[in-house]
């Protein structure tokens, strides 16, 4: 285990972020965590169905601000949030941003993740988002999977 | 740990495949591969730097039909991967399917992950590709983390 | 005639499925009918006017799944089915998948071909979606041809 | 056959233009064309094959050009071709223009037809693009239809 | 400033189309309008505030009919201007035509030109549309800066 | 003139931005500097003629790196940079980021403005780009405006 500890301390904040939506509800999670909290990252989890695309960015919008991931009366973090949303969101809709409008809905559990990178260059805060889930027709098993991942400076 | 082989057993297809290239060249990835192994999934894991897309979608699609995860003489087999391919790098590209064309290149970890789904009205075969890795200027370090996925019927 | 007739042995799907919604309401599209029949090809022929992306989506689906050419439990053939007419969408858009939202409304016939193609490497079943009509200002007239085409492995 | 050429009649100059492509080398294509020459329209058709979107555009610019379809010394009149063809070309690319990029390829055909249309309203001349073909991968066979359709005043 | 007056005559119609709208409201706009007058370019300047993007393309079309920029009874004029409108939202909406769907609105100021073009092969008239303002998040001060260009033969 | 200068304190930085650009070479842009500097905010105004979209990225980049808008050992500036660059091509492009791919050129003045803006919520410096120029055939005259605009926290 204690491999496996220092191993992540080789992840970068995206993996983090991507185990964490990915590992969700399961027990390895704990271990993401873990090294998010010894180092200090400030991190959430929550989960959105929808068929409106602007549901989707409420609710990670609404999530990170309520969880104080970022701070709701700054338009720069609300900025660096709100891109790396929709950088998020490109990779579950792949190709064109819509959801009801061609039909499709999804069921997502999304992660958010803040903090310092040291890495040479780096410098400051960074912000990262990860959304998984499924997406397809409004019908029951009739869906697939679908990841998305943004990320920005803050 | 048989808790979280039970919970892999709920991982769907999609997942599975993310955490193969999420953790690879980690002690965790080896519970991944049991699982795979356990379902009769083909898959595999490859990677390729490249300022070029050309040389993305290539690398992903020769390591496929190399380690015989799709049939290179069936086009039907081809066209399935290639366009899980696609979506993959949407996500990994997030707007514009292009690196060098604007000035980034990217350094990724990609797996192709084949088999049968069971649930209810979606038989037979299905494609699924995670691409993980880093996307940036083409200097050492000017770059951030990328992910994406694509998936099909095959 | 009977030249025609030959000719008609060399055309593919694609060009079938095509002529099938050009010529509908024509004397000559029957040629066109008995080829596809010739050959056990599952066809059909519908209309949609609509502001709302969703509701051409869901016409084409709708007479898909009516006339049979698509198993409406099958959640691989509603796949297949959905990224063909997404294509061809495209082509009836160009750019960006938007009607209304954009301010523009559309007439559309639509053809939806299933069959075997015997050409070395295709194998197993394809379909394949055309798209034809009008799109345009919602005021009669100002409108202007457009065309779209669609086409997947099922 | 009188029958076939009244429907012609109704035919839009888009409808025609897709026809002359898509009968190109079959004996039908001459009612077509006779039903383009009693309007007064011109037209041509041509061909390219290619792994560069450029060559395509610079194609089909050509031989609107050498053929006297457009003024080539009008940019007016280039401006109005290329448009078109740019609509054209997101029919055959779905989503992305691009083909080598993404390691495919395209064998076209393509018409040009540019006419007086005199319903209410519309007034001078407009020109349209069909292109019709195989877009895939480098490999004979590897490769399915593809159509997209401009259209634009001049 | 008969300095800047011959500078003014050296300005592109699409650059006087920019300069109206963003010096909308201050006193050196007056140079810009004598320029627009003394070349007999029709031209006008709106406000739209939406968080839906038909009432934006509703907005700049309107203002230009009952302003006779475009004669609303030609489609011609109407095609070309609507062209022009929506490759001016593309600067503004950066990636995708999207406003309230991905939870965003604008508040724009929009200016629309029209006249002919002396250059050697333009000949005839051309249309421009400038559309500048800010796009953000429904909350205020939540916004930045947007501008968008379009550009088209009538 | 006094007028016009407190017209100007209430210029956002991306009005600003666009008027050094696009007045560029004029007695005019001598009052945009001005304000510009009396905010303490960095500046540059560099040109780049190109067919291959990656010049117009790298000419961006280098003249805000020597001009010293950004500092070239800082990833967080690089990228804050680069989204906004991004930004503004995809005004001049308008809904593909391509130029020689599908045979066009562009001649672009570009300006780059870096600052703090005031304004309650916004807090710390934001960076703005604005291209102005031609895009059009590779042939002298050929060509028409184009614009567009990025705008970023840094
Ligand atoms: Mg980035
Ligand atoms: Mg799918
Ligand atoms: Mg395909
Ligand atoms: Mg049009
Ligand atoms: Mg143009
Ligand atoms: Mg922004």
């Amino acid at each position: 285990m204690s491999n496996q500890v220092k191993q992540k301390n080789n992840f970068s904040m995206g993996k983090l972020t991507s185990l964490l939506v990915l590992l969700h509800n399961t027990e390895l999670v704990k271990e993401v965590e873990q090294e998010l909290d010894s180092r200090g990252y400030n991190y959430t989890v929550g989960k959105v169905g929808a068929m409106e695309l602007s549901k989707v960015v409420a609710a990670v919008e609404t999530s990170a601000k309520n969880n104080h991931i970022i701070n709701a009366n700054s338009y720069r973090e609300v900025h660096a949030l709100y891109h790396a949303i929709l950088e998020a969101i490109q990779g579950v809709s792949r190709g064109t941003l819509q959801l009801g409008d061609i039909l499709r809905t999804v069921g997502l559990t999304f992660s958010i993740v803040r903090g310092n990178i040291d890495s040479s260059g780096y410098g400051g805060e960074w912000i990262s988002v990860c959304v998984y889930g499924t997406i397809g027709a409004p019908k029951k098993g009739f869906e697939h999977d679908a990841l998305g991942f943004g990320f920005n400076h803050i």
